[in-house]
Parts: C-alpha cells; sequence; structure tokens
C-alpha cells in the first residue's frame, strides 16, 4: 500500500479548524471527501497537527494510505479540482510505509500577523489580528528573547491542553516589524495548548506597557496561565513551516 | 453646509462595484447607509471612479454635503462603526464647497495583480488573478513601453463605454515580479471602461507568447478591440492612488 505524504496551504477563515467535527466543516473532512473523489477510496487523513478555526497554514503536511496507482506529479492537480478554492495541494510525495505526519514532524515555525493602526484595514480582515494601540517593537524583541530555549511553558497553555510534556525546546522567536504591521515568529520543537496564541497575546503587552520585558523570566517561573497575557485571536495565527527529518 | 472628502480602502469581494444598483449591494450604498447611521443625514455620495463587481481599492475618494458638526479627526472612527469590515474610513477632510471627487481627480493609479502558478494560492482567493501558463516578464515590459505617452485607445474600451474624449494621457505603465507574483502598475489622466482590465489582458498575451511586445503599436493604431487581449478578471484590481490639485 503506498502512504502519500500532501503538502497543503489553506485559507482557515471557513473551517472549524483541522480535525472532523460533529457539526462543522473541517478541513480535514474537507480533504478526505477529495481524497474520495480522486480514488474512490474511504481514507482516514493524518495531519502534522489541530490547527483551531480560523487559523491558516503557508505550509501543512498530512498523510494517507491508499491504492491509488495516480502518480505523485499528477496528485495536485487532481485533488485541487476536488477541492474548493481555500485549500490547495502544492505538493505530493511518496512517503515510507511508517511515516506520520503527526509524530513524525521534527518542528514547527508558527507566524502571528499583527496590524498595529487605530484604523482597520479591509485587506487583513481574517488575515491579521487588528490591535489599535501602538506598540513597541524593541520591548517586543526584547520580552521574546526570554523565551528562547528550553524551558517549562505551563504558563503559556491554555486550559483544556492535554499535554504531560510541558519543557520545550524553542529554537527561535522574533519579532519584525514592517510599517504597521508585526510578525512574530515561533520555531520550537512542538507546542503546547495556544500556546502561540497566549505568546503572542503576552508580546503584545510588553508592546504596549502592561508588562515590562524582563516580566517574561517570573511568568515562565511561574507556571501560571493568569500571569501570561490574552490569548490572541486565531485569525493572525499561520503555521508557517513544518520539518521532518 | 460642509464639503467633507472622505479616503477610503475596500476589498470589492463582496460588491457589486461603486454604484448604487437596484438589486445589488454597492459600496456606495454601504457608505450612504453609514453617513445616516452617523449624521441622520440622506446624502448622495459622489464616487472618483466607478469601480466594477469584485474590484478593490487601496485609496478611493468620495464626498458629500452636510450639515452635521462631527469635526473631521472623529469621522473616520464614526464611520467604521456603521461600516462592514471590508469598507474602511482612513482618513477625512473639510473640501471647498465645489469640490467633486469624480470631476476634480487629475490622474488615478491602478495595480493589477497577477498569480502566474500551476497551483492557486489560498491566500490570492479574490485578490489576484491566478494564470497558471508562465508568463515572460521581460515580453510584458517590452510591450507595456509601447502604451507610455498620449494615444487613442479605442482599441482598449469594452463594447458599452460611454466616453467620447479616446485620447488619453498614459504616463506610466509598468510591469515587476516577485517570485510569483506579477504586479502591473498603470497611471493616467483618465481612463476608457475597463481599460485597465484589457491592457492587463493584452500584456499577458506578451507575456505567454500569443502576441509579440512590437504587437502593441499595431493593436492601438488599429482602434479594433477584436485585436487587444482578452479582459482580465476583475479580482485582480485595485484602484491604488487618486490624485487631486
Amino acid at each position: 500500500m503506498r502512504n502519500l505524504k500532501l503538502h497543503l496551504r489553506y485559507d482557515g477563515t471557513n473551517y472549524h479548524g483541522w480535525q472532523v467535527q460533529p457539526n462543522d466543516r473541517s478541513v480535514q473532512e474537507t480533504l478526505q471527501g477529495a481524497v474520495y473523489g480522486v480514488t474512490g477510496e474511504h481514507v482516514k487523513v493524518t495531519g502534522c497537527s489541530r490547527t483551531d478555526a480560523g487559523v491558516h497554514a503557508r505550509h501543512y503536511v498530512c498523510n494517507f494510505h491508499t491504492e491509488t496507482k495516480i502518480p505523485c506529479e499528477r496528485m495536485p492537480y487532481a485533488m485541487n479540482t476536488n477541492l474548493p478554492d481555500d485549500i490547495a495541494v502544492t505538493l505530493c510525495e511518496e512517503a515510507g510505509e511508517v511515516f506520520n505526519a503527526r509524530y513524525d514532524a521534527k518542528s514547527k515555525i508558527y507566524v502571528y500577523r499583527i496590524h498595529n493602526s487605530n484604523v482597520r484595514d479591509p485587506f487583513e480582515k481574517d488575515r491579521a489580528w487588528h490591535y489599535p494601540i501602538p506598540l513597541k517593537l524593541e520591548n517586543m524583541q526584547r520580552a521574546a528573547e526570554y523565551l528562547v530555549g528550553t524551558h517549562d511553558f505551563t504558563a503559556f497553555m491554555a486550559a483544556g491542553g492535554q499535554q504531560k510534556q510541558m519543557e520545550k525546546e524553542m529554537y527561535e522567536v522574533s519579532v519584525s516589524q514592517q510599517d504597521k504591521l508585526f510578525e512574530i515568529k515561533v520555531h520550537a520543537n512542538s507546542y503546547l495548548y495556544n500556546m502561540v496564541r497566549i505568546i503572542t497575546g503576552t508580546l503584545v503587552y510588553a508592546g504596549n506597557g502592561k508588562l515590562q520585558p524582563e516580566d517574561m523570566k517570573d511568568i515562565l517561573l511561574s507556571k501560571d496561565r493568569k500571569r501570561a497575557g490574552m490569548t490572541a485571536p486565531p485569525q493572525g495565527l499561520y503555521l508557517h513551516k513544518v520539518f521532518y527529518e
């Protein structure tokens, strides 16, 4: 049996996240429908991450087992004619029998986009967090530095998170600004529930003066969710890149 | 009576263009509704241009006469709380009694965005023309040069255009490329019906080899719409900037 690895890109606005939901449209279910349209097979597609409702993916990897003889190079076109415009298959690769898009992921980069202006931008609707209070880039950058390295990120996990391994290795947390657009880039081996959105909310508090950059150290050590900032809304979050061996 | 000049930005995806339509949602009508919400007055808002259904505006100027005492600096906020997320008022200025956003416009810049890839991009849905056949930038740039200057643009006007003055002064027609995204920038004193979309369709034919760059000269001289290229779809077109004295 073949094990196909698909690379995707999707606008999550109209989906209740990746995972199949009883009464809501999910990316996973939509993709499984397209696989059925192409191969006639009912398969379970395994995704690299359970993105939340409204969260986007510039790069997402999933896999499924199939008997189809369709060559990899024809799969993106075949899938895309069976998918809505807000999801695209960009590449298909033959994977080894045991490859699992979720468990084999070595690390992931997320990007969070903030539109910092007192006037909203219609072209950033559903694509960024419109945050009207002025942010100080330098304070956000100084705060971000405290998160790099290996830490217990319990303070940055939403209630309902099921993970047991609270220690994560953070390779990069950087903040950049282009005109009114701030981008937070986070690269870690794995993530706790809502971790990037809580990191973003906390860096925004460092940017607007609610917190001092050096408070980040205490917040990490406290392991107390209430010490960190708000959970930033989903529409600014993008799974940017997934890495495998 | 005050004459207010509003600067806007809008995503045209969900509108049947600028102008009020009997059975469709228009930007003009939506704006007039917001003015009523803010001032209690039923006004006619005059726009700088009749953008088509699905066309966007990064900068659009309109004006209306009003008795309201609300200061200009408070108008963007007041209007935006009465407008849907895909339209934003970015600035309000006091204009002279006789100012007319349409007739007083000296020139306009339009930008047309083409996503040139065999795989569609979900984030460019409704924001660019997805064109899968490879385009040669250099040929498009050479073709564009023929359009600069003062010419009769009859060959680039759609049937139904009512204009009588076919000669237009073209200050700039340039084509640039960043990865898979091509941008055509057009700056003229005024425009014929669908002119930018037909220019785009013709430059795309120069880019894919259907036309030679030097054919542009004959197409202009022919004054024959059938000699020019296709009308590019609306979703790639942006009114980029409007200039006044």
